[in-house]
């Protein structure tokens, strides 16, 4: 018989965070302060309003690009928010999570051979779905000294003629970094310059801390080349609902809607009556979440700082990524070592690219028994680990 | 600004009835027959699970390929209904509807150049799946004096040393055409002699009347080269929920589950527990929504027979797929004046492929009443316009 598989799928690795998960999901009594997602329940009204639609049987397709109801939802909010402007008859489409936006918009856009400049460490998705889509990925490594912020110079250093596409990864996952109004304003000119789009994930946009998000679609000349990425999962703790949106001109949209259409017809039904009412009462939920990933960050914070474990201050989503350089192992062996020897389950950080080596994710989405609980079996492995040589980072 | 978009996806046309029924959204007092989806809402005993799991607050990521409780129910299923044997653990994985698997399944497969089989008319989304994964779609232009069924002379005419997939897309959406044991044995043959794989799209398969569908992955030697499509949509009144799931060859099936853990991540939790329930106590349901079908098919026929309206008696789906020929009119056109006209939206045959000119597609997933409401119009639109010349089909 023959081979079954087209040669491009076959360079794509699977995720290392997944990788990671099937070793832990085999070990009893491990803490896992390892998954993306929030630990909240989705909150009480927005899933009562799931239940009242599955009553009412709201049980068919939406339109292809999703509820128009919700659309309409989502424009007040990105504008009373993030003072965005968007059509939601045209601009805006619902999709199975951000995922899935991602996907599309590299499909619609991306023609042989162009270029995509990634910034990591950053989510596993971007890199393998730029190859499907025939991309190339170019990857530039943020760097802990920056705050893992993005710098104008290092775009520069890896644009060429056939770069199309900047992901703008923040706030960010791993690194919990997040870039204010003025590191923006700092690259924008580079981007409209040299004619690049920008595909924004801002899926962890209400989670930052001390500060508020800072859209770049915002900046003048931006909407036009910006694909905004967000969603409900990680703000209304509604990650299985599978629920997204992207937004964007007109022009890109209505192609992405192509894909959409043939490829997965509506997102879910019931999620998105769900989600109308997150839009509209789900404020005050978000502030309590918020909150208490505050606390549990701070809580954090100080334990590294006592335990002398260096660990750049993250200011958005709900991870810190702290450095392990002085232990003299790389981030996979770390990681694989606490889970045996201490059975905390961390992410290795070159799970988010090659250049997260010498750090690992953790994440601060569970409680603070287990984060307790984890940090001082943490502790005791960096005691007996620790070199006399003292702090390499 | 430089142009935002690849030169394929503008190859890509949007869904022929997307356009249709933009046009019915407009119109008041339209009845449609249009819509490819069952006029049942989700049966109770289902959406409750789906209610429970939310009162429970499973609102979280399941793994990426799905739940194994579903899987384990779905490798029952199967084998219970079909006699099909898949390893639940490493050969099924629960997409976002049979959509997302179809296009997953070409991503993983297909090489630049590739070409594959696909009989028409049939579903939307083959043809521009295809496409978008670098394939060359090659047409099999099924035919009425065959009851539309795909014959083993078609396949060997369009076969080039390219071609890799035969798409295999029965019951049939538009025609309701089935394919019996003897006809699927008949190119069983020839598929494993030319070393072909089957994508076989069976999300009709409990839609069947006075016969039981037939996989083709149960004839020896195919198992092993088809990739089968079914889901919750059509059997259960799922339309949604979006659930649906590829399975086939290991060797495939985790090529295709890192497509959907970058693209998607998991299908709906709530859906994915509901469809347990649907699997384990859903055969009822069918049984009474088949029933219910089979009545209005009876009652078209019927009709149509009554009109002088020639038309293949289809044994699957809910669709009718009359010939329109002898008004002279094409499809596109019949189908705008009967809406213009008679206010009755139907979809023009030539949405699933131009061979389906002189086609029309009637849904007969709606109630007796609106039935019987729309035939008479339509009765009196073909009285209208019969051409004294006669009949043409």
């Amino acid at each position: 018989m023959r081979d079954p598989l087209s040669a491009k799928i076959k360079t794509i690795e699977p995720s290392g965070i997944r990788k990671f998960f099937d070793l832990v999901s085999e070990m009893k009594d491990a803490i896992s302060l390892g998954v993306g997602e929030p630990d909240f329940d989705t909150p009480w009204n927005i899933r009562e309003e799931g239940i009242y639609s599955l009553e009412q049987g709201r049980t068919f397709y939406t339109s292809n690009a999703g509820l128009k109801k919700l659309r309409k939802e989502i424009a007040f909010y990105l504008e009373r928010r993030f003072h965005l402007k968007y059509d939601y008859e045209k601009e805006i489409i619902i999709t199975v999570g951000g995922s899935e936006g991602i996907d599309a918009a590299f499909r619609a856009m991306l023609d042989p051979g162009d270029e995509v400049l990634i910034p990591q460490p950053s989510f596993v998705s971007y890199e393998p779905c730029v190859v499907l889509a025939d991309g190339v990925p170019v990857i530039i490594e943020l760097k802990e000294e920056d705050e893992f912020k993005l710098k104008k110079q290092q775009i520069l250093e890896k644009i060429t003629d056939k770069t199309k596409i900047l992901v703008l990864p923040f706030p960010n996952n791993p690194t919990g970094a997040v870039m204010t109004r003025e590191d923006l304003q700092d690259i924008v000119d580079v981007i409209i310059e040299k004619d690049l789009y920008v595909l924004s994930d801002e899926i962890y946009s209400e989670l930052t801390y001390g500060r508020q998000h800072i859209s770049i679609a915002e900046f003048p000349g931006m909407a036009e080349r910006t694909i905004l990425i967000n969603g409900f999962s990680k703000s209304y703790a509604m990650t299985g609902w599978r629920l997204g949106y992207a937004c964007g001109p007109k022009r890109i949209l209505e192609q992405m809607l192509k894909i959409h259409q043939f490829a997965i017809m509506c997102a879910p039904t019931t999620s998105q009556y769900a989600a109308i009412e997150a839009l509209r009462s789900g404020d005050d939920d978000i502030e309590r979440m918020r909150t208490a990933y505050d606390q549990r960050r701070n809580f954090l914070m100080k334990a590294f700082r006592d335990m002398g474990l260096q660990c750049f201050e993250p200011f958005g989503a709900f991870y810190v990524f702290p450095c392990i350089k002085e232990f003299g192992m790389a981030s996979e062996e770390f990681a694989n070592r606490l889970l045996q020897e201490e059975k905390v389950a961390v992410v290795p950080g070159t799970a988010f690219g090659a250049c997260g080596e010498g750090f690992l994710r953790i994440s601060y989405a569970y409680s603070i028994e287990d984060l307790k609980e984890a940090l001082s079996r943490l502790e005791a492995f960096i005691k007996r680990h620790r070199k006399k040589s003292g702090r390499l980072c």
